[in-house]
């Protein structure tokens, strides 16, 4: 092929937005830099594979969003790149897993305890696992950054305190095995999570935290404050009137640390109203008292905690997104530094740079492929990138790229002559239309009325019907096509997996008499209706606040693992301390009084005769092991009664019991909690916001929008008006063979029904379909400049700008 | 004097800031007018008193923000004024009052209870009043509008409805009185605090209530769906087995409505961890369907009902500030399009038309301040109003405007020559210095530890000082200048009725079995310490934090009494169906069992034997009279144990009854408490937002600063590194001779202490003390063009704008 004609078929992907373009470029790009004379060649070769290396890293942090200062010697970059590898990272995953699931077989275990030097051992691997990785950090970051970090000396100390622990408990146990030696390190396995640096969602929420604290710290004084003065006056009001007292003769307000502790526990509600009713049955005006106080500390001042969690997590939300921002723009702009020519009177990629940046970064992508990424950045159509071309770069590495051959399913792939055979054709076609899912939709209707009727023999024919539509969906669709939809995935775990434990139970037979099997079968029986919120969602179009709820519920989803990531570090922390300080005290027996051995009565401990706690049947909520433990923090969190449970735990140690409990409420339930909310609030606001601002895409994606490369896109120059009938139809009721009519329901932009045209296609992510945080992300994007790399320091705060009634 | 003198001294009033003018501007005027000639004087007299009647009513409209579309004829424009007239309207308030009291001596009566036709009697008195107000209100405003206003089809149905009923019940009453006849038109009463035209603020909170509604109206399905689901699978799981039970023997998730009534509990988080114990205690995996299912309907859906409340609360607020400020523009637009004349190309308002205009709007005012205010508005000083100068008007009507001879204390006005003796200044040199607030807030710390330590005898001695500091205060500030400090009303309030209690306690004597006095004193003597809190703000220069939520505790006091009128209404209604339906079915009679009555036994029912309510000791809790009521209403609001109580009702009525526990639950906590709280979120938000954006004052208030008419205000011109010094010098810790040190917890922009110059000033208030309204009001204001007076549907979207980091 000679050059020329390469050029033509070149301008060729452009314009028909997707022709056959030769695969061997490499030729090409020689012959054009050639072109380009003597002091080009001699710049290239001064980019040193090395340089092409530490560019193509910086590329890679910038996409993945790392923050690591690393050394800019070839060797040290390589060794960083092998830090990041997948196996390090998911060996790093496996030993944190490791060492945290010490606790189920470590002293109060929740089955097999396994002896003390085995727990030891293990916790050794793991440390010298943590030990390698962290001398690793510290082998490729530049000195200084590192010793500055703060999670670096966390993770430090808290190796060396382990250590030290571990040490101590040997000589402890050596010494005096009969004093209940205590593993004090424990608690701090959790800070392992957060502080290796590949937890970054849940060291983020920590730092969120972290910076919270301190400016709630404010209202809180304020409101102990108050607490403090309504305990005085209660203790003044009611210590004196000895005919008060509590239904089962505990005393009432009789000295002043009862008295806030009743008090904190009314601001959670959870006495209410009984720590009322003694005074009011004395005198109804002392309902006031307790009126006054619910409204100023409960309704005003929890109020205000929220509002000024809500404040400080928008607040750091956004100055952790143009942090985030402005160190990609940077990590972009070395990259650019390193790889510029100086051609004409610009400094520019060229296109051989370019292709051996790209070489390294994705080493098996086609030339092909590598070409119409630089044709989507070139906006300007030179065939080089100007610096702020470039710095699209991150962006559009995280769109999905798929050749013809990738979208077509596999069997049309494997037996294209079934495939595509009339009859084939045909199913395919019912499959796609409304009237199918309408048809399945009704079907899980009748399913439940089935279901609500405890009609269960039919549940058979139900099985076999799904089992058969996701069948035929998959045929349809392909394997790639079906596993994008949400509830394509959601049908085949909840119907697959009922029809293994179906085998199973016929197997087995019912007799068990846990009937386990049975119990499954029937949740998943009924989580199939779940899909009943999929019908409801499908009519959208007539009621698009319905979309706006489902899609937060599903964009929040990630995020809530990493809130579930924070309150398991929480838990973990004081499940630790709960099983020292409250393991074993009480136990569960059963409440047949008179059939137990009498040590096994009142839960095992005698105290706890008559108290709230054992009448109240809570001897199951222990810190007997891990699990457990978790249970009862389950319900600290949930807030109701914990005033009965903690009193329990009171009666078999001390008062000063109280303390943790107290403690575990301000952290998880008044902190963490609270941040939770916030960030649902300014979830379902971002999106609620998008529903009325429907354009909101990067650059990038215009730009594939713009050439009509997306699937399933054409270019949006012409065709416009035609798209809008077939939208138009589309709205009717039942379109007219409309065989391709797009499923609105799909991960990507539209389904692949164009996948008879050739080329290379881009998997755009719908915009109600993306994350949270890559929408701040390209909402701030499009409002700094595009050279802006921000100000030097990075904790800045965010430019004042004018205070309008949007803004606030 | 001359023409020529007064122009001079007029200049003077804007450049010295109050120099002596003379009163008798009249003459000046004709003088003005009468230069320009025989046109102008012929459309002055075209401009009728009836004119200039209507203008000023649409002026006072538009200050006032009241929205009736009154006829313009002039005799309706005087029935309207005497309409809004303030007898007619504290009238309609008492009438309102009066109505709702009749609760109190109906048939289930607090005390006394009146005979039905005392009653029936009183309310045909109200409605005889309401009939009159409505007709009043009918007459003057255009019909068209009139009828097609909700509020006034309300008001007449409900008197209907209400004379229908007092006929049906005396009938009732006469035909069968001892069927236990029913009003039932009483729920209906509180619709008329909502409806009649004077409770803007308490209507506005329920138009944002029933906008809301729809809204959120798809969670809550999707809400419900979730439960209903939840509910069956716990119907499957649990029902079958048999073993199963709660502690007390009820039966254990057997049949649907009760799954349903459970879960429901348990999404208030009331029955928690009771109704998982029992399942938990059989098998440990069940605890994870109740996880699973607090997680989803109580974490993730409840946090998503606020979200959606607060974004409704917050868009709501948006438009009705747009509303309100548009409607204000278009009403003083028609004001101007009334009073304008044309001088040269331009239409603008003339010296005497403003003259006669605000002879109307302040007929006490004298002259020189009407040309005061005329000079502030009139920005080019052409002695003009042009229609955008005019706009400011109603900003300007609300600054207040003293003379010199206000801000005089009354002791200088009366005996100056003591006043300003060499000791009496000394002593108010004392008391303005700051040793002097610290010496006492000191004093606080130390009552408050006599107080803890029970150190009663000593308080007679805390009651002199505060005494003292009072009165020194007093003497010191004037009476004027005293009051519109917060902390002084609260000192005087606390202290004030201290002092009263302690002379009742000592002519009474302690010998009164339940002691009130001494309770009252008691509660007195611990509210002196609140003033700790204040102590705190005044260190607030070293804390600006403690400012924003003190400033937020403070300002949104008076929304609150809006949501507490908001939450009367529900209770009201709910409490007059409490009473007809629970009325009576449970008695309270203590618990001593044994000594009791039998027919007292069970809280006056046996059904509620080894009941939860009766164990509990809940039985004071009872709709036997409409404070009982209120007290249980709030309890329910409160939420915990709410189960319970609505169980008693439960056994003494019939299951159906829960169905007015639900209907309350999702009411008054669901929505108002959540609207509540989107309130409090956002007037947070907004303190802090101005926290960092200390400009923002409305064009009047910048104008007056300008000029320096404010009080304690010098021009803004020249003096402005002299102003700088000072306050360097007054953040050290003591300033040498301070004698007009500010002290800044004051209500006005600063303490008067520029008293002895002349003139008149203006009362600005300081940013902080504003309400959250005006600021929003102000912040649009300062957002729109001039000229805009918006869109003609009043109901109108926001304008679209681009979706920035800084409005999510």
């Amino acid at each position: 092929m000679t050059t020329a004609k390469k050029e033509v078929q070149f301008i060729n992907i452009a314009e028909t937005e997707g022709g056959e373009s030769s695969t061997d470029g490499e030729k090409e790009e020689t012959g054009k830099s050639n072109e380009n004379g003597d002091l080009k060649t001699q710049e290239i070769i001064e980019k040193t594979e090395a340089k092409i290396l530490l560019a193509a890293t910086l590329v890679l942090d910038a996409k993945r969003g790392r923050n690591i200062n690393f050394k800019t010697e070839e060797k040290f970059v390589r060794s960083y790149l092998f830090y990041h590898s997948w196996y390090l990272r998911w060996g790093l995953y496996a030993f944190i897993i490791l060492d945290l699931s010490l606790a189920f077989i470590e002293k109060p275990a929740v089955s097999f305890e396994a002896p003390y030097w085995a727990t030891i051992l293990l916790e050794i691997v793991c440390l010298v696992f943590f030990v390698s990785r962290f001398c690793h950090a510290a082998y490729v970051e530049q000195s200084s950054s590192f010793w500055k970090d703060t999670k670096h000396l966390i993770v430090l100390s808290t190796i060396i305190l382990t250590v030290l622990d571990i040490i101590c408990y040997i000589i402890w146990n050596q010494v005096a095995p009969d004093t209940n030696p205590v593993r004090w390190s424990r608690p701090l396995r959790p800070l392992f999570i957060i502080n290796f640096s590949d937890g970054k969602q849940v060291r983020r929420a920590f730092r969120n935290i972290r910076r919270t604290v301190p400016e709630i710290m404010n209202v809180l004084i304020l409101f102990f404050l108050s607490v403090l003065l309504f305990a005085l006056l209660a203790l003044k009001l009611f210590s004196k009137r000895n005919s008060l007292e509590y239904p089962n003769g505990d005393p009432y307000f009789k000295n002043y640390w009862d008295c806030i502790w009743d008090l904190y526990v009314l601001v959670t509600t959870a006495n209410n109203p009984d720590v009322m009713m003694p005074a009011y049955d004395y005198s109804n005006w002392f309902a006031l008292f307790f009126i006054a106080y619910v409204i100023v500390c409960l309704y005003i001042f929890m109020s205000i905690v929220l509002a000024a969690i809500y404040n400080n997590y928008k607040k750091n939300l956004k100055n952790e997104i143009r942090t985030s921002v402005y160190s990609k723009r940077r990590k972009l702009n070395r990259a650019f530094e390193i790889l510029k020519d100086k051609v004409g009177s610009q400094y520019v990629i060229t296109q051989e740079t370019w292709n051996r940046l790209m070489k390294k970064i994705l080493p098996t992508k086609s030339q092909q492929q590598l070409d119409l990424l630089l044709r989507i950045l070139d906006s300007d159509g030179e065939n080089v990138l100007k610096k702020t071309q470039f710095i699209n770069l991150s962006d559009l590495l995280h769109v999905e790229l798929s050749e013809v051959t990738d979208r077509q399913t596999f069997l049309e792939h494997k037996i294209p002559s079934i495939y595509n055979h009339k009859v084939s054709k045909a199913i395919r076609w019912v499959v796609r239309t409304r009237g199918f899912r309408w048809s399945f939709d009704f079907l899980i209707f009748v399913n439940a009325f089935f279901i609500a009727f405890d009609l269960d023999d039919a549940d058979m024919f139900f099985l076999i019907f799904f089992s058969l539509e996701i069948l035929l969906k998959l045929y349809t669709y392909g394997p790639k096509g079906f596993i994008a939809r949400f509830w394509n995935v959601f049908d085949v775990l909840v119907i697959g997996s009922a029809v293994l434990a179906s085998i199973i139970e016929v197997s087995i037979g019912t007799s068990s008499e846990e009937f386990r099997t049975l119990d499954v079968l029937l949740v998943l029986r009924v989580m199939r209706l779940i899909k009943l919120f999929g019908s409801i969602q499908s009519f959208r179009n007539q009621n698009a606040r319905f979309k706006v709820i489902i899609m937060t519920i599903v964009n929040i989803g990630p995020s809530i693992l990493t809130y579930g990531g924070v309150i398991f570090v929480f838990y973990y922390f004081y499940a630790i301390i709960g099983m020292e300080v409250f393991g074993n005290k009480i136990h569960f027996y059963g409440y047949n009084g008179t059939d137990l051995d009498p040590l096994k009565k009142h839960c095992g401990n005698p105290k706890l005769e008559n108290s709230d706690f054992y009448n109240s049947h809570y001897c199951n909520n222990n810190f007997n092991n891990i699990l457990k433990a978790f249970v009862v923090l389950f319900e600290l969190t949930v807030v109701n009664q914990w005033h009965v449970l903690s009193s329990g735990f009171v009666i078999v140690t001390h008062k000063a019991a109280r303390f943790y409990f107290f403690c575990f409420h301000l952290t998880c339930v008044v902190i963490v909690l609270n941040i939770f909310t916030a960030f649902i609030l300014e979830a379902f606001i971002l999106e609620y916001s998008l529903q009325k601002q429907p354009r909101l895409e990067s650059v990038v994606e215009a730009k594939i929008k713009e050439l009509g490369l997306g699937i399933g896109l054409k270019p949006v120059t012409p065709v416009k008006p035609k798209n809008d009938t077939i939208e138009l139809v589309e709205n009717e009721e039942e379109p007219a063979g409309s065989s391709n009519e797009p499923e609105d329901d799909s991960d990507t932009e539209s389904i692949p029904d164009l996948s008879q045209e050739q080329g290379l296609r881009f998997h755009l992510k719908k915009r109600s379909r993306k994350k949270v945080e890559v929408l701040l992300h390209q909402m701030f994007e499009g409002e700094i400049d595009a050279e802006d790399e921000g100000p030097e320091n990075e904790d800045h705060e965010p430019r004042k700008r004018r205070l309008t009634l949007e803004t606030v």
